[in-house]
């Protein structure tokens, strides 16, 4: 048997957006397994705007992808072979496998999935590291009380499409942020929010007072910037900010902009804070079961904007975060299911 | 009986620096106290950093000070004419007098209290407000453990020099940033803290690279700017960041400088958090009780920066505050005790 591994390494630490020539494309032989080790077949990755920050080279939550190593990505792929005694050959598994297509695994971090239970890609988004972060962090750090207003930046994206029907669930009024009339429209029409308000046609703040007259109390922040700072002008007292990203900052060039409205959290007394998701691993099955068990009862909607191409179309699939391109949780097709 | 009150009244709204100009002096029969009134003769004027923000016409913590009114300002007084059951001739009394030499109360939000306990300053710093920031700030938001690092700005002043103390009782490792070499012996001499960075003379974040090599669990920030952003730089994982004021900005004429570091919450899963003394009015008697009894044992240290000069000389005392003469709590003489 002769697989050919397709992979992307990590070439050069960009500076603004990622460039192709930032990774060297590669293929060679598909590594053998060894003894206790297994060989997965990706079928899609998974990606998303942390995989900026993992190209830097900075201290961050986890270590930066070094130079000449394979791109970081979580994926879910198919057993192609083993000699591990916990996986067999057709098994479907969860784990991080890397922008390539075959990945030789001794097993640890990795978790099997059932296709049966939902699509394949919805292990990347629902059920996934961004539904995780939507959970977690909305519950755990928001702590969205019914009758509460909640804002959500990134509002059609992987993590604040689920943070905002949680919040729903959880009977809040819920507010949107997003770039453009369509994905407003989607996100009121097929996610179930509120009100979404589109940053690029809007003067975000003057639209936070109309939309959220009484203040707001939790605010899920994806993008940083200028929103964060028009949402901190609009907070309701004792209101909770939490930090999950900062997309429109990752490619920047420039210093990062601080939010200069931070005072607000005194007027407000409220608080700002940051998490990761890896933070919850030892919960992630009481939330997915809590969600499998939404999206089973229609309750909570699944969106995958799946890109086909295989490894080669990584870069250019990349890019798509960063341009507004993307709906929903963003995966890349490399074999069939 | 004729008694003078001189008084200043708010005339304009600063920009930048506070001028003389920027109120009015009168001088004014002081008002008769009618039934169910008493009239308070000023001893003592605490002159705050948060005053500089009553100036400004936004919308804060507390309405701000109107045109023509006269300056907000707590004090400590004594009453000299009373037709009020609650209070009687020579009681002394804690309350926002005003920058002003008599006060006409309906008694509403005084609080008695006793020169034999404690001199009366200390009743504007230790067991005033700068002490119920200090106490609450530190312990309900900040919540350190025995053993962690506490870094607190502003380390010389009123709120700063007790934050370090009572971090110190409750057994941290306690560094300190003030302004001068001199400020910087005071934090570590008298108030006992570990180590002091003169932020004058000194890079910041290599010095809390030196002094805090594991990172900073609890950052008491009393200054904001630069010195807010260094610290973020240094966070531990799990820090407690404590908003109490930012007076590097409150004289600004350019936008304030948000915190360009604040992804290390994400980083470090932080959280930032603003508080406002008032919201503890209800617990200041169980801090006061606790902190007087530090200082009976010595364990705590007052220290008072009195200005003489009675009313009229307001207007320079509360630059000492931004120009960085102050050291502990300042206050201003109006009348002997």
């Amino acid at each position: 048997m002769s697989r050919i591994n397709s992979q992307y390494r990590l070439a050069a630490r960009p500076v603004g957006l990622p460039k192709p020539t930032d990774w060297e494309y590669v293929e060679e032989p598909a590594a053998e397994p060894g003894e206790g080790e297994l060989l997965i077949q990706t079928t899609y990755l998974s990606l998303d705007p942390a995989m900026r920050g993992w190209m830097n080279d900075a201290k961050s939550y986890i270590r930066p992808v070094g130079i000449g190593e394979v791109m970081r990505a979580g994926g879910v792929g198919r057993v192609v072979a083993s000699h591990h005694p916990g996986f067999a050959v057709g098994d479907h598994v969860y784990g991080t496998l890397g922008v390539q297509e075959y990945c030789r695994s001794d097993g640890r971090g990795l978790t099997k999935v059932d296709p049966a239970l939902a699509p394949l890609p919805v292990y990347l988004g629902v059920l996934g590291m961004p539904g995780m972060t939507a959970y977690f962090g909305l519950l755990d750090i928001g702590r969205p009380q019914a009758g509460q207003t909640v804002v959500v930046s990134g509002a059609a994206g992987a993590v604040g499409s689920v943070v905002g029907q949680i919040a729903k669930l959880k009977g809040c009024r819920v507010i949107g942020i997003a770039g453009g009339e369509a994905k407003c429209r989607l996100v009121v029409e097929e996610f179930g929010f509120d009100a979404c308000i589109d940053y690029k046609s809007t003067d975000v703040r003057a639209a936070l007072r109309a939309a959220a007259p009484d203040g707001v109390d939790v605010y899920f922040d994806n993008v940083g910037g200028d929103i964060l700072d028009a949402v901190l002008a609009r907070l309701a007292r004792g209101a909770r900010v939490v930090i999950c990203g900062a997309i429109s900052q990752y490619n920047a060039t420039e210093p990062v902009k601080g939010p200069a409205n931070y005072m607000s959290l005194l007027v407000n007394r409220a608080s700002m804070t940051g998490m990761v998701v890896f933070d919850y691993a030892d919960r992630y099955a009481e939330a997915a079961a809590e969600m499998s068990g939404w999206l089973a009862a229609g309750k909570l909607r699944s969106r995958e904007d799946v890109v086909e191409g295989g490894v080669k179309a990584f870069p250019e699939a990349l890019l798509r975060l960063f341009n507004g391109q993307n709906t929903g949780k963003l995966v890349l097709k490399v074999a069939d299911d």
